[in-house]
């Protein structure tokens, strides 16, 4: 089985996690979020005006980054950190130190199984990213590498070892009582996307390994003076899929469900998706066909390639992919300078940080 | 909405689909099926020794074709239909004058959903079949044409519409009572195999539409006289995804279950299967590379390239490919004669007839 850690990997990657969490309102949400993330290290981004205070439940280990923050780590590279959109959460994703991440949005409440029992969306994520995904043939006896499940007849021997799995896409529910209808959009089952086909990948409820993918998690221009908004997850997984396949990692999408509880309104949203649903008409072929040289064998190098192809391709849309395309740059060039060798040590002085309840 | 049928289609199927059955043994399993295959018409095909007489229960609509019947209606081209193997089925498919075909072998029997109530398999594999696929982007919510479901945000408009689906691939539960390891393996969910993914097909609960993938639905050469058992429906399965992506029509796995009581022996099957186990090492990684030219429009020209591609590629690894590809020119030509226009008022005289009951 190929391997995707070190040889002893604590099975809940507590000291190897952090959990993102891109905000502009007080975190009450973690309430209930408690059992589940009580010892884990969270990295909160605080959207928006700076100076508003955000108040996190007491006991959680946290550091808390506002745009002041983003602004003084990052100096005139922070242009690539989007503002009044939840894409600055990418942010995060540069300052752990950790191995892997999960990002969660503050409107997103655990979920019961069709059982009644509440899930730990944490650590099915870390059950999906700790086991290998299967992007080269369809195991249509869904993921074989899950407690009592197997590969069918007929899938080569050779392709059982897999591919070491860079992302773990949760989904959702969105009604909070289990009736009828709820029960048939449960669907116990996690499954690799294969290589070749991209998916609408939603950054409210995704885990990722940072050493493997970390750099083309960027969530691109979004929010306060950009045309577009909320297209953030969209672009990031458009990116991410294109390199995972081309680098040989594998995306897993399924389980774990959480239950949103949306936030945002929705014609609100629709004003700022509207370009993106445009866009993407000639986005999506864009990626289908990107190809990128066998050379690039990096994640940063694949999403440099990636970059002059945007720039490109997608210019004819419209200005703004220029800017998105520099942008782009600009992350790769912040997250060298965050991720260089030694960077383990430095501490960013977050503007606020709490520390877990002693037991 | 593409339109993979008539205008008005009787969401039955009732006069436009036939059951094909492979056997070598009395139908009692039939009896289980009653209810949900009283109305349709089967088509049998008898395996090994036409010498015996094979019982249908009372009551079912049905022809019968033992091998005398297979040497008579297609004379020498006969070479095609495998002996002492399910791959004969094939000839099932051929001689049906409907447009959708159910195949299912004698050892499936009815499954229970986890509520308990039992899963008409039929009936999901004709929804499958007449509402499209979804094979050039990936829905992370699974089959967004069933009911209450939807694409999510982010799924381009454009490819809303999706491709005609030419083949549902039904999935299977191996143990009679529902407990717990039960329910977690039961996956409520229909998807779409991606665009360019391959998967092992299982002939035991599949459903297809003739008319758009028919001639692709060969199972090749196996059993009595052959290298080579079980491979059958995995070789189908290959050709049809590749022809399937070629023309752009869609393949769905997953729902409906049926519960299969394996007839067959596991240790005879590992004989039978050996060679497979090892030919598809290099076989899958061929149907990986398949290109076939722009020119192939239809089913068959598609069929006849694949064929000379099998033929220069794979003859390398044994001679029976050589065999086989000849084979496959063989089963086109059988083909197009049993289903020329015209063929439709043919009676291909089966050895045995009955009737439905009268109600």
């Amino acid at each position: 089985m190929a391997s995707v850690g070190p040889s002893v990997v604590d099975p809940t990657l507590r000291d190897e996690l952090d959990i993102v969490i891109p905000t502009i309102r007080n975190l009450d949400f973690l309430e209930m979020w408690r059992p589940f993330f009580e010892n884990y290290h969270l990295i909160i981004v605080q959207d928006g005006d700076p100076s508003k205070t955000i108040n996190v439940p007491e006991g959680f280990d946290y550091e808390l980054y506002n745009r002041n923050d983003i602004n003084r780590i990052l100096g005139p590279k922070a242009s690539c950190i989007s503002f009044k959109d939840s894409a600055c959460r990418c942010f995060g994703y540069m300052v752990s130190k950790k191995k892997y991440i999960y990002t969660i949005d503050d409107d997103c409440f655990v979920a019961k199984d069709p059982s009644g029992k509440d899930i730990n969306a944490l650590e099915q994520h870390i059950k999906n990213l700790l086991t290998p995904s299967t992007p080269f043939f369809f195991n249509t006896l869904y993921d074989p590498y899950r407690e009592g499940a197997d590969f069918v007849r007929g899938y080569p021997f050779s392709m059982r070892e897999g591919a070491p799995t860079a992302v773990s896409h949760g989904l959702w529910l969105n009604i909070p009582d289990y009736d009828a209808p709820t029960q048939l959009v449960y669907v116990d089952a996690v499954m690799t996307i294969p290589k070749g086909t991209l998916f609408p990948m939603c950054g409210m409820n995704l885990g990722f390994n940072k050493d493997l993918i970390g750099p083309a998690m960027y969530f691109g221009l979004m929010g306060d003076g950009q045309p577009i908004g909320r297209y953030d997850d969209m672009w990031a997984g458009w990116c991410v899929k294109v390199i995972c396949d081309h680098l040989g990692l594998g995306v897993k999408t399924g389980l774990p469900y959480i239950w949103h509880s949306k936030a945002s309104n929705p014609f609100v949203n629709l004003k700022k998706e509207y370009k993106g649903i445009f866009w993407q008409e000639e986005i999506i072929p864009f990626f289908q066909q990107v190809v990128l040289p066998k050379e690039a064998l990096t994640v940063e190098k694949c999403y440099l390639e990636l970059y002059k192809q945007v720039k490109e391709k997608l210019s004819t849309i419209d200005p703004y992919f220029t800017k998105l395309s520099e942008a782009m740059v600009t992350w790769i060039e912040a997250w060298g300078e965050l991720n260089a060798p030694g960077s383990q040590a430095v501490d960013y002085k977050p503007s606020k940080v709490g520390t877990r309840a002693a037991k």
